[in-house]
This record gives structure tokens, sequence and C-alpha cells, in this order.
């Protein structure tokens, strides 16, 4: 299954209407596919000039190793030099903490990864499950 | 000026609806800001996975040197080894072809620049500045 | 469609007895997925070791641009600084020649790229087609 | 003495069906020369798209430093920022975890590593030296 555009779409607006409701910071979400390219991304008005390479490198290590930031995070903090090392081999586009989902289809095969960023890193991951749910999709985060 | 999300994004819609307008291949487009930041992106279903690179290599080149696509070129054709050389101090993100526009205020000042590629660089100028006329922005080819 | 590594091991297999067939140099053979990442590489004994790079160059080159090997070397030569700074945004990771063949399926979509080096570019481009025809698969040279 | 890529593809295979036998997650192996160099490379279906680079980080590693995996990982976990420098003059490509195996001849000299990942770090260890052991070579974990 490929992510089309017109979901990637529908999944950054209902993210950013979450931060919205919520009163979060403005936030950035980017879609990437199963290879790790992106398919979209918005950052909103008032929002830091860098935050597109954060939102990258949540979505991305969470594509390039299969491990959602959620679980990158545990292995940071019981293996530091080991995610240290994992950011070596992939450019220092890593960064391993929630806010970075997978996204898979039905029979549990990634198809590709959100990265949120913005606020704190859970209201981060927050944002990005309304999205994905918005969007018919199933995220791991 | 500061180019809003908004605005944003309704120059890549637009931009896109010129290529399917035209007929033209799959289109990607990113919209930069005044530091050469990311603010938004969309590659359109059946575009290569690499389109991102590309079209932010041709916004940001115009931004950095404020100097659109069209003019970028024509250095490139008349002196390569200085545009060689301008993509080593830039960390080799230009690509100094039509289809990376600037965007400038009322008074001349650049606030931003717009990258698309898919289709022959002309084409991709021509949506480019489709999306931008319908964002109400003023466009450098 | 995506490929299984039973099929790339075919076609590396089939694509290597190609080139001891017709009497080649040692081929280097590489099979990539539709994101441009590694699924299967093998290196003939007395092929020079830096032979894994230019395989993935010309096969990496071909899935991000979705654009093969013969196409890239014609836009090289039309445009050289374009293909240059086309390498620069990829990291330096693109060789625009042919042995980097495209992969497709029926319905005309990338699914990956192969890559061959050692021998003469055409040379290799043909050892590439012998192992993608082997494992049923359709190539754009 | 040097590795033949019939070895490579002896040691890679069995590698693999070690890990079905015992019930692992996909996994990738990678073969490299006593330089360094890529022989043969092989990434599982289900896998991750980044297994090439991590397979390739443990073995190269291993090689560059003479030190196999576990001895880079007690090495890592004793003096954080040695092999944070080590990896910056490799540039970025060691990881210093199990799985990161050294073939030695029958005298001790290097001849080349194994890196293999996808499981844990000492199951993709044991599915490295039954791929060695098969191929008739020396293994050092």
């Amino acid at each position: 299954m490929v992510i089309s555009l017109r979901k990637a779409r529908t999944l950054i607006r209902k993210a950013l209407e979450k931060g919205r409701e919520l009163g979060l910071k403005p936030l950035s979400v980017i879609v990437l596919d199963a290879g790790g390219h992106v398919i979209a991304f918005e950052r909103e008005d008032g929002a830091a000039p860098g935050r597109f390479a954060i939102a990258q490198g949540k979505a991305y290590g969470s594509v390039m190793l299969g491990m959602a930031g959620t679980a990158q995070m545990q292995r940071a903090e019981a293996q530091a030099y080991f995610m240290a090392a994992v950011n070596g081999v992939y450019g220092g586009q890593v960064v391993p903490v929630p806010g970075g989902v997978l996204l898979r289809d039905r029979k549990g095969a990634v198809i590709g990864a959100v990265g949120v960023t913005g606020d704190t890193s859970d209201n981060d991951a927050i944002a990005a499950m309304a999205g994905i749910e918005a969007a018919g999709l199933t995220g791991e985060i």
C-alpha cells in the first residue's frame, strides 16, 4: 500500500487542527513514504525555522529502523552509544524521541512514517495520532 | 513580509493544478522562507522518490544567492566552475535551473522562494508562476 | 509490487552468468528497492574493491530520479552542471551512465533498480538485462 | 587468504537459515574483505530498509579497528567518547555492538568481517557464527 498525497494532506491538516484544539505550540508535520522519502510537509506560522529537519529526523529514523520514536528513545536511554552510532550510519538524520510514528498497513507492513515536532514529544505524538486516525491509517507511537 | 502557511498551501495547490491542466508529469513543489527553510512541500503521486531534494535545491539556491533559476543557469553555462564552487559552499544543495523562483514583496525584498520539479525546467517554472500568482505573490523566474 | 530477496538473488546470479558467458571482466551487481535501499549485492572475485559504490550509484540515481542510466547520461552530456548539481543534492551517490537499470511493474510503476559495473557501460547493461529477464522482471536501460 | 564470493554466499545463506531455524526477526548479512569493502550483502524480506547501513557499520568497525563487536561494545561502555571519536575519523560508519564478527585465517590474520543485524545483538552474532562455520572460516565475536 502506498500513501497518496491526498491521505498525507488529510493527515497533516488534522494533526495541525489537533494541535490548535489542545492549545499546543506551533507544530510541523512530515509524512514519509516506505523508503523514507518526503511526500508532504507543513510548518505552522510561528514555528522555528529549523523544524523541518527535526520532523524529518523523527520520521526517518522510524522508517529506516522499522522502530517508532518511543522504542528508539528506550534504546537510546539504555545504550546511548548505539543510537549515536546508528545516527552516524544514517548521516545524522535520526531524532530518537516520541513524535516519530510508524505507519503500517493491515498486514503490519511499514508503509511510511509521520514526524511531528513543536511541543513536548508526547504532545507531538498525540497530534500525530489524531492525523493518522483521520486519514484512516494505523500508527505505532 | 512573511509567507504564511495559508499562502504556501494555496501556492502549492495551484501550481499542481496548473500541472494537471497542462498535462505535465507528476510535480513536486516546495516553498521556502527568506532564510531558505522549508515552510511546505508536496510530491504528487507517481513522482520519483528523490524529488524533494531537487525541488529544495532549486529554491534554496535562489534564496541563498538572491538569484532565480534562469539567472543561475546562465551563470552555470557561462562559468560552470563558479556554480560548482557555489554548490561547494552551500553543501551541494543548489540546482541551478529554471523552476527555482524568487518571491519578492512590493518593495522588491526577497521573502522566500519556490522550487518545482518533475517536467521540463521551463514547464516547472510555468507551474510555479501559476501558483505564485494565485497566492497573490510576485515571482521572478 | 515488492522485489523479494529470492528474485534479487536470481537476478544477480543470472547477470553474473551472462558476464561469464560473454567473457566480460569481473562484474558487481546490486539490486535496490523502490526507496533506493539495498536488497542484495555481489562482487565477483577479481573485481576492484570500490565496485560497490559504483554499482550503487548507477542504481540509486535511477530510482531517485525515476530515470535510467542511458537517459541520465544524455542529460549529463547535454547539461553537465545539472547532473553535477543533482549529484550534490543526493550526496554524491549518482553515477549517470548505462548499467543503471530501472525495474518497473506491469503498470509501469518503478519498483527498484539494478546497478552493474565492471566492464564497459554497455556490456554492464547487457548483463543487467539478462538477470532482469531471468527474474521475470521488466527493465528500462 | 582472500574470501571468495562463493564462500561469502555460503556464509550469508547459512546465517539466514540459522535465523529462520531460531525464529529470529528478518536478518540482513554483509561480508566485507580485508580492506573493509563489500563482497556480498542480503536483506531478508520484511527487514527495515535501513538495515544495510547497520550491517555494514558492524562489520566495517570490526575490520578497521581489528576488533570484533563485543570488544568494541566493552570499549564503548567504558569510554563512550573514545568510540564516538573513532566514529568521527571513520565517517560515522562504526556500529560498536555484537553482530560484527572478525574473520581470521589460520595464522590469525584478519581477512574480513561479517555484520548481521535484525534481532538482538547477541542473536545476530549467533547467526553470524553459524554462517562463518558453514563456510569453513574462523570468526571472532
